[in-house]
């Protein structure tokens, strides 16, 4: 039997630190390029060189200031503010690859539905079909205040704000242009059949459109689709509209588990286990051998910011541990929730005794995921026992820019190739096309968008 | 003493057909190439090949559907719709180029200022200070229904929400990060200084902000301004904020008069004469000869779609002309109001008798505006005259892609820079420093940006 071929995308962010508080310091280190062109075509051919699939870039809109209850830390740190736009990489990446592809995160905070669809279908023009979008709805407070919002709307009203947002979008993606309204004819002076394109009448309880969506049909219309929904209620949203979920989770099993809990509920929305990936974080760390992927490991991990660090995990949490000792021994916290949520960030690793400084290290190398340390075929191993517990793929993280990625892609990727176990060569088509090979370039029944098609369409 | 030196941009918008209905049918034409990155790729390099400063982009977020009540005139004539966002066309081009501008227009009923001020910021990072915003307000109802809106807001609320707009843009770009807030010093491992990094506290009568701009300070900061508004409230607005505004004159002294009216209105802000650049619509088919030039013109002129011309004529005039009879002198049309509007885009030509059909000819070639047809030397000593009027550069539109830029570029750009008339290579700098040379990359006081500026900064 054939291996199952693992998928990788670059998991960044349009800012300088992002998983690596601290590391941005190092004199070899490129993180502060991130404002410069050359900085992502440069990143961008050395993926497609890499073979991965895509570049994923995460995004947020708003500071991170629960550590100490401002946004001090997170300044000085850098770690995920400035943060620049990340959809506006897309266009220059594209014009000096060829199959790469492009996911990014726009929350539904950011643009009205009708922007966002216009923005979407000009990418997939540009790019001939290698757009994917994570569909967000924001955590934090400060990105709710920035939108003129006096508090950030309960979680499940941003998940029926998201459900409207996205049936919205499908619905000006597939529904308002029949695949034979562009008719290009020149001998006639016909460039669209007016017959062939219908207005979209939406009044919802959030948004509401009344036009026909001004773009001409892009190549997958309807972008892959990502989504990182945790709760009951985001696992669900996943299960609905998802092609690809995404989790951090510190081993296999964890990870393992959302994606089973993901594809068990797809069967609610009439979806095959298969019309899902699942990527999984992760941070790798190689070298030529095993002994030197620990030396720098170690270095690394000496480099890290325990203020960088703070800063994000307090964010995450959403609780500030500044007032705690950072050299107290985590069991002897006297809040059973705040024990427990440190805990998490341990990776189940109960061999030592954990302090919050500990902890802190912990998720300024990993940025709350696992990470891998040895020479290629040991990463090679342990990514395979990752797929054998249901993970697609991963989204690669890194500790420095743009080392992480060459160490991988010139150590670890002709291992994986050699096992068959990663690409050598770009499917054809879309994005859709190369992720999930023998389909069509727009997304299928069931999924919901596809319910959305123009009428009379196949 | 020197010639004074005349400014080009590019003229185009996303889409197939901008302003010459009927021509994208010739085999030889390459607008049905617009949703290809190359496509713009190449032409950015072929207007820094011709020393041109800047791509300008029109935008209009709602299909026009005053003729015949409906938008099927164009949707076949593909006259502005289908239409991609042009913001997106700007991160590829200036991959492919060092000097050339980008202006863009963004309606203010698109994007939420929180989020319009970051997508600019990220541009004019990614550009090192190439980015210019043409700030509009939208005049068709369908955009307004587009955004759920009922009704398009009136004129002056428009320009009210216009104020508020650029305001709080101005706040996030100037106010909100010190000169000396980023200081990426890796010795001390502090990227910025948390205390010179202030909240825009904004609760307006249409928009609220609250929180700091989540984007450090681009070469720029505010992008270079460009405005066209042309009524009473319109020309102030330019007078106080453009830093370029734009015309579209039927002859030198139309144009100069609005150059004029603007310049004038400008010392009410403190403004001098000099603090903007007027640029004029124009198009230009040139030849070896002047014979050529003016075959050329009687072909496209052939070529030109009645049906298209009127989809663009009544959607700008608001008015639909599609019950009269094509070929009535519009001296014999009953309503004063309607022939005054039909004469007005008849560039005051009183030679002949004009027939609608003749008007919309005329709209079709010339886009509303002027056309010079003739010899290299004959175009450049036009150009003079209107420069004598005191308009200081063009937005040059196109009869076909690439030949109408093609042929200027090889044929007139010579002329005008053996007379001392145009560049043969770029300043330094910004766009701006470019636009201004002398001046600073940030917009100077008086100008109501500079007001903005961080306290204490100089």
């Amino acid at each position: 039997m054939r291996s199952k071929r693992m998928y990788f995308n670059a998991f960044r962010m349009n800012c300088v630190t992002h998983m690596s508080p601290g590391l941005w310091t190092r004199e070899d280190d490129h993180m502060v390029d991130y404002t410069s062109l050359k900085h992502w075509t440069e990143f961008a051919k050395l993926l497609e060189r890499g073979c991965f699939d895509a570049v994923f870039l995460a995004d947020v809109v708003g500071p991170y200031d629960v550590y100490a209850g401002n946004r001090d830390a997170t300044l000085r740190e850098a770690t995920h503010l400035p943060i620049n736009d990340p959809m506006l990489l897309v266009p220059a990446m594209a014009a000096v690859t060829e199959h790469l592809g492009f996911g990014y995160t726009s929350s539904i905070m950011q643009y009205h539905p009708f922007t966002f669809a216009r923005l979407i279908s000009t990418l997939d023009h540009l790019t001939r079909g290698r757009v994917a979008w994570n569909i967000v709805t924001s955590f934090t407070k400060s990105a709710a205040r920035n939108y003129g919002l006096s508090n950030l709307p309960d979680h499940d009203v941003r998940y029926a704000m998201a459900d409207e947002y996205t049936r919205l979008c499908y619905r000006l993606w597939e529904e308002s242009w029949a695949d034979d309204a562009v008719v290009k004819d020149k001998q006639r002076g016909i460039y669209a059949d007016p017959r062939k394109v219908r207005d979209i009448d939406h009044d919802g309880e959030y948004y509401s459109v009344h036009g026909c969506h001004i773009c001409e049909p892009s190549p997958q219309r309807t972008p892959v689709l990502f989504q990182a929904g945790a709760s009951e209620r985001g696992t669900a949203f996943a299960a609905e509209n998802a092609e690809c979920v995404f989790v951090i989770g510190a081993n296999p099993q964890v990870a393992g588990d959302y994606a089973r809990t993901v594809r068990a509920k797809m069967a609610n929305f009439q979806r095959r286990a298969e019309d899902v990936l699942c990527f999984a974080y992760m941070k790798v760390i190689t070298g030529s051998t095993e002994a030197e992927a620990k030396a720098k490991y170690e270095e690394y991990l000496s480099e890290v910011s325990y203020e960088g660090a703070m800063a994000l995990l307090c964010a995450w949490t959403g609780i500030d541990f500044s007032h705690l000792d950072p050299d107290q021994p985590i069991e002897y916290i006297d809040t059973n929730a705040v024990r427990t949520v440190l805990h998490s960030f341990t990776a189940g690793d109960t061999s030592r005794r954990w302090t919050l400084r500990d902890v802190a290290r912990f998720v300024g190398i990993g940025g709350a995921g696992p990470v891998l340390i040895g020479a290629p075929e040991q990463i090679a191993d342990t990514l395979e026992e990752w797929v054998a517990q249901g993970i697609d793929g991963f989204n690669l993280s890194y500790a420095t820019l743009p080392a992480t990625y060459e160490d991988f892609i010139d150590g670890v990727v002709p291992v994986l190739q050699r096992r068959g176990r990663m690409q050598r060569d770009y499917e054809r088509g879309t994005l859709r096309e190369k992720l999930f090979p023998g389909r069509l370039p727009r997304i299928e029944a069931p999924h919901p968008a596809a319910a959305c098609r123009y009428p009379g369409a196949v």
